[in-house]
């Protein structure tokens, strides 16, 4: 053996979802794509704001000099400054530029935050379910994934998470609007949580940091709001994405924002700015920070997500699944009429249906239906996942 | 103390260069901007080629749907298609596009390539003196690093390399054109490091990689050519950036190159693409990936970088200073006229003259001059290094 031997294991666990993968690609090969209804992924499917590809035509056309040089680590102060005026203005903290730091994405910003944050053997807490990804983010920075279930309807249990708290703590990671249950925590749950991290701190003499990963706060439905989490606890770190909010996931470009009432504000913000150097992304693609500095308030448009959600909602609860209604992102977790949700994935797989286990989120007997897809694969998926339940209930 | 200990150290060691740039900061404040010779950053200064401008217009104008979606973590098949072409016909050999993953520039390829080889405890083997962030980017993946020095004219010494593998050598990092020496290795040096990699894998029954950072080959001089590392070493990966070659750094664009000969060879690719997935890349920039597709035989007039080193250099030559002429890249590395490399950066700070002290790479008595800046900069500067060698020479 040659490579490594740790990423090789990596690879072949997480061969199942990928073997579904392709799986589709054959069923899309043998069917046609638009036969197939493909659930699988996050990838959003409405364009990007006009106001995205007017400034995207003006800044190609400008001619700014060396508009496509490095930027500062940090990123650019302008697109910093207009961040942190954004969050100053929905919060009503005194955010600078100095704690907004530009980031690959999100997952670009929840690496650079645990490795600023973690020695090796720190312990992060993650609420199950949870991004897929979590683990692999905690491990590359030597920590160790600690679980906290979440009640019922996906809010977080305030005991599960006292009870995986030990003095190795360093970090929990929430993520609302949920990936993948679409579940918004409400402002009394993040109040639970600030007060449970500041009671446990001061018991274990240490500070414990609650980073937010917040890719889908502008995408919520039914007029919900997603409470500030910098306002509810000092030791807040923000793990943001444009990637929803405008449609340009593929353009990695996002932010790291500091509670500026963090302890040792100054040396978490220099840290994350040696991180992003040190990891290699160096600085935030350079003309997305430039197009996203002028549209802080400018969104797609949600209601587009809503219907979608609305018309799978309404669709799966005639069939008989069972599930919370997403306030928020845009995923559907119901529970499997089955218990073993590998299984039930490819009674969907029978119906030309992908989606995804819940066991992908350390969350087995639920799947995962991700709707940022056309209304038409919604609507003449419906049947299939009909007959999919129907099959699972006969004896 | 609540911040990773490790960062922390880190970010105090790292001060030294820090302190320079924030008095060279002082200095611009002081005198103006246009009175400071600034060689201390390797960001080029030379515009894009107008066959990129035309093509992020022309594409920035297209209504492509979905344009900015997330993109397979290995990149458009269309891209990557391209770049094999592109090392099919300069090197003959057999490229295809599940050879080449679309990365983060070149500092994202390598810390992909060092995650998907190392596993915690192995060495890799770097040239001194080296890029500033390759000791970091072995870490990250739990490696160790391990210095060979070079020979005078900073070319490698194969005895060198020899002395340092060891049985848990998994990798040789190597650079050319060179930064901070602009020393281009020669097909010999190649061959013989080849030789030696294999060699030893046959004696320690083990995988050496060849890991080749080749972000500025395509930036040489007096016809110098870089020879193929994939055509004189099996197991050999090219971390490449269009940083250079188009003069868009702070667009993170940049590939990985498999050497369609190298040991496991799926296997390797496989967990280069999970591994540009877990580290939080999950994609090379989306837009930039369509743009560069079709300019893979363009570059910078490369003849300007050609007259900032010869402007340096005989100004240099004359005042006295000792080096060896850069065959590539944009960077000088004179030995200092006084043992101590820090302190003679501070004798250049007094003639408003910012520069790096060579044991910022591993190589005290030298120090860096990034000569990508304007012709101006580099005449006007000439009498301050004059008076700065002078100063040294005074008893």
């Amino acid at each position: 053996m040659s490579i490594s031997r740790k990423v090789k294991a990596a690879s072949s666990q997480s061969s199942m979802i990928r073997r579904m993968f392709e799986e589709g690609a054959i069923l899309k090969k043998k069917f046609g794509a638009d036969k197939v209804y493909d659930f699988s992924l996050g990838n959003p499917n409405v364009e990007p704001p006009d106001e995205f590809k007017r400034e995207l035509i003006s800044l190609a056309g400008k001619n700014i000099p060396l508009k496509h040089g490095y930027t500062p680590n940090a990123g650019y102060y302008e697109t910093r400054q207009a961040v942190a005026a954004k969050i100053g203005k929905t919060t009503g903290l005194k955010m600078s530029a100095d704690h907004i730091i530009m980031s690959c994405g999100a997952g670009g910003a929840l690496n650079v935050i645990l490795k600023a944050l973690l020695d090796p053997g720190d312990e992060v807490i993650v609420l199950q379910p949870f991004f897929v990804e979590y683990p692999f983010y905690i491990d590359n920075s030597g920590g160790i994934v600690k679980y906290a279930s979440t009640k019922s309807d996906f809010s977080p249990d305030i005991e599960a998470i006292d009870r995986a708290i030990t003095g190795k703590t360093k970090a929990v990671i929430i993520n609302s609007p949920n990936n993948p249950t679409g579940k918004v925590y409400s402002a009394v749950n993040i109040a639970d949580i600030a007060l449970l991290l500041t009671e446990k701190g001061k018991k274990l003499n240490k500070t414990i940091y609650l980073v937010s990963d917040e890719p889908y706060s502008e995408i919520v439905y039914d007029n919900v709001t997603v409470p500030s989490i910098l306002k509810a606890y000092k030791n807040s770190i923000i793990a943001y994405s444009y990637s929803k909010t405008l449609s340009l996931p593929g353009e990695r470009i996002g932010y790291i924002a500091v509670n500026p009432t963090v302890e040792e504000c100054n040396d978490l913000i220099n840290a994350l700015i040696l991180c992003t150097r040190i990891l290699g992304y160096v600085n935030a693609p350079s003309l997305m920070q430039r197009i996203i500095a002028g549209l802080q308030d400018v969104k797609v448009d949600v209601d587009v997500y809503q219907r979608k959600r609305d018309l799978l909602c309404s669709g799966l609860a005639a069939a008989g699944y069972k599930f919370e209604k997403p306030e928020g992102a845009f995923y559907l977790f119901p529970q499997t009429p089955i218990p073993d949700d590998v299984e039930f994935i490819r009674v969907l797989l029978k119906r030309n249906i992908l989606a995804v286990p819940g066991s992908g989120f350390n969350c087995p007997g639920y799947f995962r239906i991700a709707y940022c897809v056309d209304d038409s694969t919604i609507i003449n998926s419906l049947d299939g996942f009909a007959k999919a339940i129907d099959e699972c209930r006969q004896p």
